[in-house]
Order: C-alpha cells, then sequence, then structure tokens
C-alpha cells in the first residue's frame, strides 16, 4: 500500500493528475457530454484511484464474489458540465483501503443490493454506473467509451439500460488528454525516477563475478519496497558476448559480461522505465563503437525533442543518425510516451505528426543487437518536454557501465 | 521469469492445464465449435502462455508501439474438432520469452504486416485471429467469446471479419469447464502452496515485538522469489485489538497484538490464498472464545466438502453452524473456488445448486470483527475435493499462531 497516496491538494474539481482543462477542451471538440472509464488506469487517472495488480481482478471479485458472482471492474465518469461531478461506480470494499478524490462522487453503498443470481455473474458497478447517469441528467447524453478496454456486456448493459444515449468510442481522446502531464503527475514520474535510480546504483554496486541475476532481483524487489516504490518489473540481461539474449535467472555473472538492464518501479500508480548498458570488466572496443553510434541517435533525438516537433520529426531525426553513424542498421524501439501506463503517445512514428508540447513526457530508446559481439546494447531514458528543450529524469549518467 | 514453465509434459493435444475432456463436453453442450479467449487467464488456461503484471498490458504494446500503436491482447482458440488445432494469435514479441503447448499453433509472425495507421491503434492478434479461424474453417462457426472481458472493439471487427459466423457469450463455460483441475494444474496449486506455508513458517519467525510490518513484507518478496514463486500480494493487519484495521506499513508490532495475515503467492500462474490469525503473547481468552466459534463454523463446511454435495451446502452449513456456535454472528466470506484466479467456481452460495466434483478446489474462509476485542481474526484455507472429502493444500496448522 505504499504507493498509494492517502492525501493530496486538490484542484478546482479536486483532481490533480486529470489534465482537467485539456480534458474540456477535447471533449467539447468531440462532442462528449461524459468521458466513461473502466480500465485500471483511466479510472485511476479520473479518480485518483489507483490499484495495481491482483487487487483490480482480486479484491473487487472478492468482496462481492459470495453476494454475487462478480467479475465486475469499476467505472468511473468526468462530465464536461462541471456543476455534475465526477463519479466512482464501485465495491465499497475496493475504495475502503484507497485514496479518491475528494470531489468524485461515490456510488455504490447507498443503493439497494439486488437478489442472487442463479449460477451468474452480476456488476453492481454496472447498476451503479446507470444511476449516476440518470442522476446526472445524462440519459441522452453522449458518451465517450474506451472502446479498445470496456468488455462487450458493459457497452451491451449500458445501451439497454439507456436507450437514448449515444456511445462514442473516446480511447484516442482519453490517450491525447493524458499526454501532457499535470504537476502532480510530473512529481509522481520524478519520485518513480529517483527510486529507480537508487535501485539500479544498488544495482551496479552488486553486480560482481560469482552474482546470480536472481540476487540482484530479489535485491531489486526489497529495495525498491524500502524507498517507497513498487518493483514491477527487471530484465537484466548480462551475460557472455554472443549468448543468447535473456540469460536464466540462476545465471552467475562471469568477467567479461556484457549486455543491459531496465527496470520498473511504480510510484503511486506512475512507473518508471530506463535502462543502461552494462560491461563486467573494461570496454570491448566494438562495443564501445556500436554504443557510440547508439548514442548518436539518442542524442540526434534528444535535440529535436521540444515543443512544436513531433514524433515523427523524433522518428526522421533517428533515421538521418541511422544512416550517417550506424550505416543504417536500426537502433531498436526508438521510444514512446510515459506516465500512468509504459507506453503513451506521443509514439515516434512518421504518421505521429502532431506537436509536441510542454509537459509531456518522452522516452528514448535505442538498442543494438548484432556482430561481432551479439551483445544486447541499450540506452533507454525518459525526459520532460520543456521549453528549453528534453530534461531527462534521472541524473545516472548515459554512459556504459563499467563494473571493475 | 521464474514462475514460467520452460518444457512440461503434454497430454493428446499438448494442453495439461486444460481440461480436455470437460472442455469437449461442455462445449458440445453448448453447441460451440469454438472458445476464443482474450483475458490473461483463459489465454493461459488454454494455451499454457502465462503472462503477469506488466507483461500482459507491457510488452505486447510495447514491441508493436512504434509499429503500429497497439493494445492488442493475445487471443487464443481452442476447436471442438480435435483436427484443427487450438491457436494463439499473438505479437511474436510476446511469446518470445514464453512456454506455449507444443500443440498450439502461433500465428503472428507468418502474416504480412499491415501499414502504419494514422494516429491510431491497430490490433495484429485480431487479424491473425481471424486469418486462424478462417484457416480452420470457422467462418460459419459458433463461436464463444468472453462476454465480460472481450473489449468493444474486438467482437465489433470480429463480426465485421466473419459475417456468417455465430458470436455466443461463453463466460460461465469457461469457469465451468476450469472449474475441474487437471493433475498439472493440482500439481502447480501444491507448489504455490508448498511456497506460500514456508514464507509463513518465515513470518511468524520474523514476527517480534519493534518490527515493522513494511520489513516483513519486503521478506516475504525476496523469500517467495527465491522459493520460486512470485509474492503478488501481502496483508497483513496485526496490530494492538481495537485499532483501525489496516496499520500503516511502518506500524511497528507492539506485544499483545492480534489480527492475521493473508499472503498470495504465484507459481507458474496458480496461485496461493490463505490466512491465519496471529497473537503476540498468551492469546485473550475472548479472542480464543471467537476464534473457535469460527472454527467450528469452518470445520462445519469441510465436513460436507465432498463430492455430491454443492456450494450451497456448504453456505447452509456454515448457517447452521452460525446460528449454533456464534448466536447468528456472521462469519465472513465462508469462501470461494481457486485456481488460476484467486476467485473461481463453486461460489459458496444459496444459488450454487451444481454438485461438487472430485478435483475442485474449495477455499474455506471465516473471519470475525466485532467486540468486545475488534481485532479481525480469519481463518483461511484451499482444500482439494477428493474422493473421501476435503484435503488442505497446506500443513500449517490452523490454531491462533502465537509470537511468543
Amino acid at each position: 500500500m505504499n504507493e498509494m497516496q492517502r492525501s493530496e491538494q486538490g484542484t478546482a474539481t479536486g483532481c490533480t493528475c486529470l489534465n482537467v482543462p485539456r480534458a474540456q477542451r477535447l471533449m467539447r471538440d468531440a462532442g462528449l457530454d461524459l468521458l466513461l472509464a473502466n480500465s485500471v488506469f483511466n479510472v485511476s487517472y479520473l479518480t485518483g484511484f489507483i490499484q495495481h495488480h491482483w487487487v483490480w481482478d482480486g479484491i473487487q471479485h472478492f468482496m462481492d464474489r459470495n453476494v454475487c458472482r462478480d467479475e465486475a471492474k469499476p467505472l468511473a465518469g468526468f462530465c464536461l458540465d462541471p456543476s455534475k461531478p465526477p463519479f466512482l461506480a464501485c465495491n465499497p470494499w475496493v475504495i475502503r483501503h484507497n485514496f479518491v478524490y475528494p470531489a468524485v462522487e461515490i456510488v455504490a453503498s447507498s443503493l439497494p443490493s439486488r437478489g442472487l443470481h442463479d449460477n451468474r455473474f452480476a456488476f453492481p458497478p454496472l447498476e451503479y454506473a446507470v444511476h449516476a447517469l440518470r442522476e446526472r441528467g445524462l440519459e441522452v447524453a453522449r458518451i465517450g467509451y474506451e472502446e479498445t478496454r470496456l468488455p462487450v456486456y458493459y457497452l451491451d448493459r449500458l445501451r439497454e439500460e439507456l436507450p437514448r444515449a449515444v456511445f462514442l468510442p473516446a480511447d484516442n481522446l482519453f490517450w491525447q488528454i493524458r499526454a501532457v502531464k499535470t504537476p502532480e503527475e510530473i512529481r509522481r514520474l520524478r519520485e518513480a525516477f529517483r527510486i529507480a535510480t537508487q535501485v539500479y546504483r544498488d544495482t551496479f554496486a552488486m553486480m560482481k563475478p560469482g552474482v546470480a541475476l536472481d540476487d540482484i532481483a530479489r535485491m531489486q524487489m526489497a529495495r525498491a519496497h524500502e524507498l517507497g516504490g513498487l518493483w514491477y518489473f527487471n530484465h537484466l540481461w548480462v551475460h557472455q558476448p554472443g549468448a543468447a539474449w535473456d540469460p536464466p535467472p540462476d545465471y552467475r555473472l562471469q568477467p567479461g559480461d556484457e549486455g543491459g538492464c531496465d527496470l520498473g518501479i511504480y510510484y503511486q500508480g506512475y512507473g518508471s522505465d530506463f535502462g543502461r548498458t552494462v560491461s563486467l570488466g573494461p570496454i570491448h572496443p566494438d562495443t564501445q563503437r556500436d554504443y557510440d553510434s547508439l548514442r548518436a541517435v539518442y542524442e540526434a533525438m534528444i535535440e529535436v525533442a521540444k515543443p512544436g516537433n513531433s514524433g515523427a520529426d523524433l522518428f526522421h531525426a533517428a533515421q538521418r543518425a541511422i544512416q550517417k553513424y550506424r550505416g543504417g542498421r536500426a537502433a531498436g524501439c526508438l521510444g514512446h510516451g510515459l506516465g500512468l501506463e509504459c507506453h503513451e503517445i506521443p509514439a515516434l512514428l512518421p504518421t505521429e505528426t502532431e506537436a509536441l508540447e510542454e509537459n509531456m513526457v518522452v522516452q528514448i530508446e535505442v538498442g543494438s543487437h548484432g556482430p561481432p559481439r551479439n551483445s544486447f546494447l541499450f540506452l533507454e531514458d525518459a525526459g520532460l518536454v520543456t521549453a528549453h528543450g528534453w530534461t531527462p529524469l534521472t541524473d545516472l549518467p548515459q554512459d556504459i557501465v563499467v563494473i571493475e
């Protein structure tokens, strides 16, 4: 529970992660009266309520299972009309241990419970959501829903209960709103990166010949937790050059090993994602050469990661640097946005032509796996787009980490 | 990755977790040619492929993000006709590090890639699934889908691509098939419980006045991982009697503390879930009295947890014991099935009238929170339904754990 936020300063609507003016502008442009969220990420975003891992599919189900067979996910609504408060339709058990923005109305326990369903599931949050929509006079509203996340049954039931409402797919709208971060989101990202940076330093200090990758993973879990974060992934692929990527967990480091590491730490719902290349002993000249060319691609992208340029501009800058410094050899994923989810917009793609704005987060990520060494070399960093350009979220040096 | 299984013995279809005869019988009864899964649990169940936590929403998205904006979940199909192999429609990156049953056909990388979509998501697994369905001659099939989990967009696209197929909701069918466990599923559950039992013993050994709950959580994470499991939840609510349930993570144990603990450990996709009550120092007589009455409810349920009886029979046995031993005071959740998910059928409900069968798993769970002590007392165990009755999956004693 240490990643939960128990209290925080509210804005006018009490929502400190939701970018309210941006949401209102984009909803107005799309002609939407309400955004209805059901994914763990967008419910968190609209209400402040954060649930990781087992809890979303777990406690919700858990607590209602003996009343009605229930797989229900919470549903959250954000109204364009500021006189209609945002709501969270949810089993009361789910929010028992969680922070929710003060302005969000919890619609759950106040409603009468229905009877048992014979060997069937039931969905209290759906009924609560319908109730909340009616209370807000949204029977004839235009409602944006998450078309790639909302389960079929939910939309069927909503349409049945609100036949005069218009339901419109709004996944991309959610992505667009979330692309520009609020100060509170940036604070959480910074904290996730601060914790992860410390865990990286501890990792490098622990990496010695004879140490097993699994032992490092366990140290990372415990250390992240100790620092107030939640460890959510570790990928450590340091091994003899040329060996298959992904050594087994009991692999013990040897002198001359090369490779990289990537680590994900959550802090209050926001995750770190950055990685480095490691060499156990002096860096092989071929490795340094390949790495330098990746670094040149990385620098070329950072150069254009500023307001007014687009993801496409970063993509094209990378392609030019790939030609110039790597003879056309690819340089991996290139990068992505980052926030509540590990991969958000902007994508770094030729199709991503919308201008970057201040307070977007851009992950820049280059990697290479090929002859003569066949080690996977990697450099990944996230930075904030500011008026003055891209500023990294970690102070960990970008050079290859040399373990003596 | 230590929870992944890299190799295993196959059955005729290569599927060792899927209960093939039961699936075929229930599909035939329901008139289904194909079961189509998209949830992490049912995809795992049909294909052997296990992904926890970030990986499902992460790596899938991650690897395709720079090709096409992608939120796609894998789709898996199991055909009634044994001449048509099961399939997994999936981005190749996702299965790169994962075990999949040998009989399952991977439909992904062999297909030509589509172009980029302008600032929109795209769903390779959907296209691959359509391809697999066509290849199996299922254009006019009856296809069961997960109505409470399949996103709206997926069904819309499938209907568009396969206008002559009939799509039928099949969530309950999945639950019913999964209710009777295969030997491989039971092996995994036993292993999850073995690891969790050891972590509990280590927890009790660590619980002394002055130790913070958070320190115990970190030990559990590292220890579970060391034993080959994956820690996925910890709930430890030991504190002074009468204090609010859920002490803060930095709460330090004190003499006289009471409460309980619950712990979830995954092993190869299957999770433990059992808990105990703890007393720091001698057990207060009121606590023992309340606990004994809970124990009597627990024993009354175990007595009837055998083939031929139903979840309703367990529910009613509990109600009788609640009257007799607790003067009608409720005894918590009572319990649930357990397997790939923490809460499966059978539910312990008056509506759950289907007979228990051998190799079902029944969780029995009693708890109480009330005057005069206002500690939350708890006893939770899972057991296998055998011809000879309910046999527990852990050998941890059911008594209150006394910390001297």
